[in-house]
């Protein structure tokens, strides 16, 4: 089956899609069960929603421009557009509309799920995510959204984390609605690049933003971004609104008195918190770790959120008369990962398989009445899938991080004790079967 | 935010594609955790491979046409075409390829995920999957095809079937490729067309098969499908091949013996097991439940299997000179879902939460109090998110399924002891908090 080289497949992956291995799977799988039993402790039902969806049932609140193959994967299906999910909340709606007469009110989910953004790929920019997602939907009450503070918090802290290295920033897109009546936006593009540049604060700093705020800034690569043509005297005023030190809108009053009434202590108001989805409509918030994370080459980069999200009172509605005032949280799994296993102190066991080494094909009957022994006791372990000589086993036993091996050979067979080699200092020992899986607990 | 009718987004689902809820999801997730136990006792590396690959690293295996925009979801990303995943398998023969210096050989991984295709819609077809992969790569050992065997016997048990109520049936594809030397077929159309004939014997039966494999056959709606021209001898060749009581070939003769080393029981020798994919060239196995299931109407349907793979020797040297014979199997998690969810004797408990009733949001740091002594406990509660008439609240209560309702109002406060009603008979008793969670659990 030699291939011409030019008829060879692509080995490699598309831009801004990675592989991921055990030890990452590993913390993932800790992360998500956590959260899990948080959202049973609080209430919230399990719900999936499929990756595809109509454009036109989730296209209308796009990061980017609205068009179906922009920001977005999607394709033409018969005469209409299907487009991958790029947010757990847009279906959401989308079912919520669909299903309305049949659910609680108010309905409160959880879900986990992968979710595309089909952005111009880049170094560290990723086109898949995993997310998982709360939500409230019927409810004015802003107690649910104090409360979806409180949760990831509880799951910040189930994770491992403390108080000191994490803060949920708080704020209101009212702050930023009333601000652009005071400075007169009318026109919704000239909004959303004014709330597309103010989003950029974190990660551009306030100079930066000035500029996009105003008459445009050429970035370090040259690429020119247009502002949004504000006067000088209007990018002051929303400066010196969004540096304000403490709230003044009536619902961010509400949810700091929840929060001390739930004793929630790190949270802190950040009027630049402006999030870049067009649907939310009152409080906003953002997860930030703190302290130092590193990228690959041992950097310490800005890391920014691990979760966020607000409220959006709106976006049932858009699918006809729904009256469905909403808000959840939005969990960034891949990041939260990433984030938990440069924490020194956070160990995941991965659970490596003893290796029965072959001798002899025809013996295969006695290898796998010990493998059976061994697994019975819930122990991972294996016979060697092949047959090679002993070295390339060891080799192989090494490779895997097998914290022993079981030689049972001829003789050993005979004798009835196979011998018992552990990895981490070489040492044999001949054992009775009987006394195999004690002598293997000893080791892993 | 009112809107012309005409330009509401649409609330349905693109056909193909369904929401999942929490029953069906708990259930899933019992299977899951089951299967990555299995997995890890057996000596498997959990690995994730993404959604989105090179069409043509994955393109040449297509059940269908290789064509990148057929049976597959394509996207054209600058100048080459993206595939969304149809199975694992392929996704992995790239990943070996790509790391073949760096993984241990034999490499045996697990993987989850989504897989996609984009086949005709029609009722009770999805374009979605669930799946649960392992497989060994870089061993001939026929030890690995048996283990698989003996692996998802055991996981099914660990779900709760017995041995009567699964079958794994098995060939080989050495049988075909015998039978087609035997018959001269030389072309590979033709070679492909015979072989997705043969895999439908199961579910269309020997005559129309044979119409298949001769002039072609005209379906219930009017379909024709064109057969594959083998002469009236040939197919009776095939035939009687097919419905042979025991294996004459070698790889069969060994994983049987194998199997009795192993002690598995419910497996048959079937050479009318096919596969529908081109890459397998040795020993093939399926899954299949015994016993009734009912589709939604109650109507008893042919379920066919929730899993199965076999031997693919050439699929990883497809991207070079790479040698890595391998074996794997593929568990559809959706179908074992919904056949484990028929079992009269299947039960998944959802744990639904004890709602504290809002009668004044000035007392909500009292119900806070009271809903996290209850929460401490590990029991699912929560505050009614919103202000409501206690009519109202109690809809909700018994919507949700809750155990209990706590009623806290002001005289209730006052005298520090709540009320709680049991949803299950109605009956209230007033209780002093320290013994609310002893009573709640008495409930639940």
């Amino acid at each position: 089956m030699k291939k011409d080289k030019k008829n060879k497949p692509s080995k490699d992956l598309p831009l801004g899609f990675v592989d991921r291995r055990e030890k990452e799977l590993l913390v993932r799988d800790f992360i998500i069960s956590n959260i899990k039993e948080v959202m049973i402790k609080y209430g919230f039902q399990y719900l999936e929603t499929p990756s595809f969806e109509y454009s036109d049932s989730i296209g209308k609140f796009l990061p980017d421009k609205d068009r179906p193959d922009e920001g977005v994967f999607s394709f033409k299906d018969e005469n209409k557009w299907l487009s991958l999910r790029y947010d757990l909340t847009a279906p959401l709606a989308r079912y919520v509309a669909k299903n309305y007469l049949e659910i609680p009110k108010p309905f409160k989910r959880y879900q986990l799920g992968t979710v595309w953004r089909n952005e111009k790929p880049g170094p560290g920019r990723f086109r898949e995510f995993l997310q998982f997602d709360a939500d409230f939907v019927g409810t004015n009450s802003l107690q649910a959204d104090a409360e979806l503070c409180v949760m990831i918090s509880e799951i910040l802290e189930k994770c491992g984390l403390v108080k000191s290295e994490y803060v949920i920033k708080i704020s209101s897109r009212k702050i930023t609605e009333e601000l652009f009546k005071k400075i007169k936006i009318e026109n919704n593009d000239q909004r959303l690049i004014v709330l597309r540049a103010l989003d950029k604060i974190d990660r551009l700093g306030w100079t930066a933003v000035k500029l996009l705020l105003g008459k445009g800034r050429k970035d370090q690569s040259g690429d020119f971004t247009k502002g949004a043509n504000l006067t000088p005297a209007n990018i002051e005023i929303i400066e010196k609104e969004l540096k304000k030190k403490s709230p003044e809108t009536d619902d961010l009053k509400e949810i700091f008195k929840i929060f001390n009434d739930y004793n929630l202590l790190n949270y802190k108001f950040d009027p630049s918190i402006i999030r870049g989805l067009e649907y939310y409509t009152g409080p906003i918030f953002e997860v930030n770790l703190i302290g130092d994370v590193k990228n690959e080459k041992g950097q310490v980069i800005q890391f920014g959120s691990i979760g966020g999200g607000g409220r959006y009172d709106n976006l049932v509605n858009n699918f006809g008369n729904i009256e469905a005032p909403a808000t959840g949280i939005s969990i960034g799994l891949d990041r939260l990962v990433y984030a938990l296993m440069q924490k020194k102190d956070f160990k995941i066991k991965q659970s490596k398989p003893v290796v029965i080494c072959v001798f002899d094909k025809n013996s295969m009957k006695d290898y796998l009445k010990l493998l059976t022994t061994i697994r019975d006791a819930g122990i991972s372990a294996e016979v060697y899938p092949g047959e090679n000589k002993l070295k390339k086993q060891m080799e192989y036993a090494n490779k895997i991080n097998a914290p022993a091996v079981i030689l049972y050979g001829e003789d050993e067979i005979k004798s009835g004790k196979p011998t018992l080699r552990n990895l981490n200092n070489g040492k044999e020992k001949s054992i009775i079967i009987q006394e195999l899986v004690n002598e293997i607990k000893k080791i892993i």
